[in-house]
């Protein structure tokens, strides 16, 4: 029996709604300092009532995460690797978007922030989201060595490290002090150098 | 009237306990999820008794993170700013340093990635430490201009505030990740590419 059209649809818009309001939450507040019973309440549910749709805080915090990375991933291709110069460049535009969201990006930094401790329920996630970008491009660079648009002799893992390196600890700065640092510029700028050095 | 020797040598020592014992439950559950009662518990004093020595919370993560910097700055002479060159291999051999206390880097990560929030006691505290450091890195990247060691025609506020990105993100990637992740290694390598670049 498939779910009535009408309440399916509104079970998607109720978990969409918990989702977004889990996100500002955990931005404003981290993850441990946060509680379901305050998420409920902001969407206007009783905590039995949230807890039908994530069971567990923890269950809420994957929810979140996926959510943020299929932004980035549908937006950005990340699946189909692209060519070494391109996926960088690319970075550079994410970064540029990112800029406009300021919300997402605190959540993202306050969670990966706290997720460096082991017992995180987002450790997990923080690993493989690290090493899925670092396999992303990696794979990008190697294409790029392999054509001859990126001259052979690189670490191409190294490379990826640092990339996404720059673009946190940018994210950061630019959380912390956004009147005085322009993080898209000051990413475009090593993206610039890191193109002429990768030639 | 001086205070008694030893009852003052026993307030300093007293002082010290908490601070460390503050630092390491700030580093397993960030500031926000830690409670004075916790911190007294582990240094086996009452909570009235801990909060004699630091009257709120907040106090005492400033003193943290005051002995934090402290450290740093002790180690690598940030007052008296090293010519370019110098300042940027001194910074390399922090990061050296730094792998070999993680309880300390991982605290500071954990209160920096919740510190973006702009009401968080901790975020003074980042916006001032981000701007001395810049100044610092920018100085020395001036000194190095001055006398010819450093070319011209280049920015050195940005370079400032890239390596400083550079330092915070792969001290994230490696607390996540520390098999997998030669933070010491990657940030040397990012270093002496920008040697190259500056020279």
């Amino acid at each position: 029996m498939t779910p009535h059209p009408r309440r399916r649809r509104r079970g998607e818009d109720r978990r969409e709604q918990i989702i977004d309001e889990a996100l500002k939450a955990f931005a404003d507040n981290g993850y441990h300092n946060t509680s379901v019973a305050e998420i409920a309440e902001r969407c206007g549910l009783s905590q039995p009532g949230l807890m039908h749709y994530f069971p567990t805080k923890a269950a809420l915090l994957s929810a979140v995460l996926d959510y943020r990375d299929r932004l980035d991933y549908d937006r950005f291709a990340f699946d189909q690797p692209l060519h070494g110069k391109e996926a960088l460049l690319r970075l550079a535009t994410l970064v540029d978007h990112n800029m406009h969201v300021p919300g997402l990006v605190r959540a993202f930094t306050v969670l990966t922030g706290e997720a460096v401790t082991a017992d995180h329920p987002a450790h997990e996630w923080a690993l493989r989201r690290y090493r899925t970008l670092e396999r992303y491009l990696t794979e990008s660079l190697r294409a790029g060595m392999a054509d001859g648009s990126i001259r052979s002799g690189i670490d191409p893992a190294s490379v990826a490290r640092q990339v996404f390196a720059m673009m946190d600890g940018l994210q950061l700065q630019w959380l912390v002090d956004p009147d005085n640092v322009d993080m898209a510029a000051l990413f475009r700028a090593y993206i610039d150098e890191l193109l002429t050095y990768l030639s």
